[in-house]
């Protein structure tokens, strides 16, 4: 049996309607069990006590051994970079639909936190990217991704240029509004809606998915997760194109620069209560059982 | 047989290399013919003589019974927006590679523009798009596009939630980078590459293509070219999302406001030598010789 | 207002579950306000009594003004190609998920179906497909569609190898499965699956959709509905492509033989209850509301 | 340096134009450097001669160290899966365009194959599928894949509804004309046609890829190499559906049968030429070079 968590952090953003109820359903069970908990303080202010041991994310890292995350897969994406880092398990809980990172809604929390609590769940492992940008031989950018990095013209109605290396293959020069390149994690996220395959979460790999190229036989490819890509802002792009990690604008590249994206050396883990499917969650997200006839 | 054109208007932005051997060839041969020409004062000046009549666009639009436009598609886009305001046909000569706007290169001058001068070539309609961006009932910016018009979030890692409304019917509440709004002439451009379908240039009909929307059941749908759409951006968007007419920047609008579609009453009138085939256009440009097996 | 409707057809293949009860609800309907019904022999039989007038298909099209389809999309497109040639209307009752084509739900009889019968509804025109295999200048067989026409290798394992000609023109030469030629009626059923795109009903076009394209750049074309569409199967090839009208095999093309297509000079006129949208349609069956992301 | 090769095996379909000039360079190739040559008999035939030394592919396989294939993609598929059994590498030669499998043309034999014959080439694995149909508990039929297996309705107008597992848990289930199962080596091949994406040779994956799916958000599905795979066929269908290997008709499945799917523990070695590059063939074969725009 794995092992029962004994210092649980919780981390949120704590703006959704519910997320009051959610976490004092937390508190209390968490309190029951005598266990000792940590909270982010915009989270302690929600709840209006002073009952509660507050600590940041990177405290949070240092001294529990589960991170319980309130919100949806926006506050997930953001805990778990960090939490990757420290090698604590990640469980999420969210209000409204389930996303494909958090799995408990917030009535199930009494009995499936529980269970968790209990050392009965399920132990996952998702990769993370590491994405630089690079100018002139110096790395003037760095970040982390668990979805995607995405690397376009940011603005409307201008492409960028750019050419593609695979291990220091040359792949191809393209023009297009941008390219994404996504670990499986984030297949089912931004690359899905651009034409990118689902990766089952277990696969060593990364798609690259071209987005609106003109050449037309441009197609999503999928490479081995430890590969080294590497994108060249062509020099002759008028703009500066900014990569964006889960979303997020983290960095301005100029024409000339390099993106390198590797995969990062630590993992996120990732808890799911027993009984947990991927393809389960993909049914209910994707709507799988909506057929055209019936 | 369809008219002789007697005033040709010279129109282009001649920054390509061999810019000036077309236009020397297309002079020389209108002056063999004692036609009366108009010349942009760009082109006028890159070809270093006094012995040319300048004239801007409007005053060729005014005074010409053809504009002969020397460049590529994003030279002929921009001509033919102001040229369809006068009625004034238009005829496309491009180096290198041909485009789908411009059929005749450089070395075809002599035959090809002969001919049309002599009556023999095939004339052409092609609508554009008048676009309007309405705030508190008022049109705060307008615009023309040929190809197409995109509203979209404009930043990189955001999303636009907007309704689409056709003829004032409700077709969906979307979130999405943007939205694509393209013509039959347009149809061969952007919004192929973000899965639109090729309309042959004689439909009436107009392709509204999203651009990486969230719903994936979410396809370009196909309309009546006579159409009222209207694009409402919601209220709760925190962005502004800039909207361009043939991958121009025009405008920017703002959250509640209206980005208003509908067919302008003229027409271009794009001349072809005889035997134009868009379906021959195509096969050149599209690569339909490149099976996968052979 | 519309003409209010006397002489009724019932139509269907009334063989699932809750048919005879749904026949049962209109007949009743129908039986008040003493109407001339006509029931096909099947539902007649189905519906176990003598107290109904027995008529086929083509006496229900001679005499009557309104033909009522109890089924899905299959059993309706099977009597809208009858009902077309006698221009007599068509309104669809469907148990369980509605269609495109059938908009009224059994519990919604005694409500929707009397308001039509009082001439509250709305009438649209849907265009059908001539389909003509021809070998050595004879017609060896001849089709109608509602939806679309399939010409594919009908053997796994194998693809034909076809020219596209449209008004005369020569399209390209293509290997691949096969070919979509699709209605904007059919545009929401298989040429959807194939990625064609959606057309609203009103659109006078029609979109060809090759399957499985060796070339990848070619992509589903939108023409206009008037166009006159040729498929020449190659002499090369060593298959017999079947050729299928609304997903039925219909006919056998041999190589060599030519499959035209054309639109039918007379229409399905189907009959809506008021405020149908068809847009609404749209959300509810392709489920619109599903988001990636909520 | 890796070995050189002593025994040759000439494998190959002869049946295009060239065959004989193209076996002719490579037998004087051989003799000259003394080594020993099998030839298939009906290229024997074909080079009309008693000077060489015939053999059937399973002797190739069981003798020589280096097989030859002269011809296409479909040659190379069948002397693939055979020589895969006997652990033999396989060198391509293709006449005409060069495939994604076979590197080397007939004008580059003396300096192409000379070199790889003296040691100086790359060795590349590429895994093949092991395909089984399964009735009441019993393999009915068993085949090997090197690009892909296919089951589909081989009727036109039919769809086939079936259940996917992988790793015996339930994924979906779907309507749908059929299914593709590609291996990296088989992602340029049909399963890209179908929207599938390109994967690296070296990836250890494989891709399902539903063609025609009636729920519009089933999308290509990437999971890991060593992954079993089942589909079930529901018992429902009325229609035997066709199960495929490499586009060849190999076994036929019935209601209520499964097809497993499997890695198969030997794996083809395929050498190449030195320098050999995979995206180099795909902007070969895909046309990477055709931008929309220029």
């Amino acid at each position: 049996m794995p092992d029962a968590f004994k210092k649980i952090g919780l981390i949120g953003r704590g703006r959704h309607e519910g997320s009051v109820d959610t976490l004092q359903s937390l508190l209390r069970l968490l309190n029951t069990r005598e266990l000792e908990v940590l909270v982010e303080p915009r989270l302690a202010k929600l709840l209006n006590t002073k009952d509660v041991r507050q600590a940041d994310r990177d405290e949070i890292g240092e001294h529990c051994d589960l991170a319980v995350v309130v919100g949806g897969d926006g506050s997930m994406l953001s805990a778990a970079r960090t939490m990757a880092g420290y090698k604590v398990p990640v469980l999420g809980v969210n209000r409204g639909r389930l996303g494909f990172l958090t799995d408990i809604s917030p009535d199930e929390i009494d009995i499936k936190v529980a269970e968790v609590l209990d050392g009965h769940y399920e132990k996952e492992n998702r990769f993370l990217l590491d994405v630089a940008v690079m100018r002139n031989g110096e790395v003037i950018g760095r970040a982390d991704a668990l979805n995607d990095t995405v690397v376009n013209s940011g603005t409307s109605a201008q492409m960028i240029e750019f050419e593609l290396y695979v291990n220091e293959t040359f792949v191809y020069r393209q023009r297009a509004d941008g390219l994404i390149i996504s670990t499986p994690t984030g297949s089912t996220a931004y690359s899905l809606s651009g034409g990118g395959p689902i990766m089952h979460p277990s696969l060593d790999a990364v798609v690259l998915v071209p987005m609106f190229p003109h050449t037309l036989t441009s197609r999503p490819i999928v490479v081995d997760g430890n590969s080294e890509i590497r994108i060249d802002i062509a020099a002759s792009n008028s703009i500066h194109p900014p990569v964006t990690c889960d979303g997020q604008v983290n960095m301005t590249a100029r024409p000339g620069d390099s993106v390198h994206v590797y995969k990062k050396p630590h993992q996120l883990i990732l808890i799911h209560p027993l009984g947990h499917s991927f393809y389960a969650s993909c049914r209910d997200k994707l709507g799988w059982s909506n057929s055209l006839v019936k």
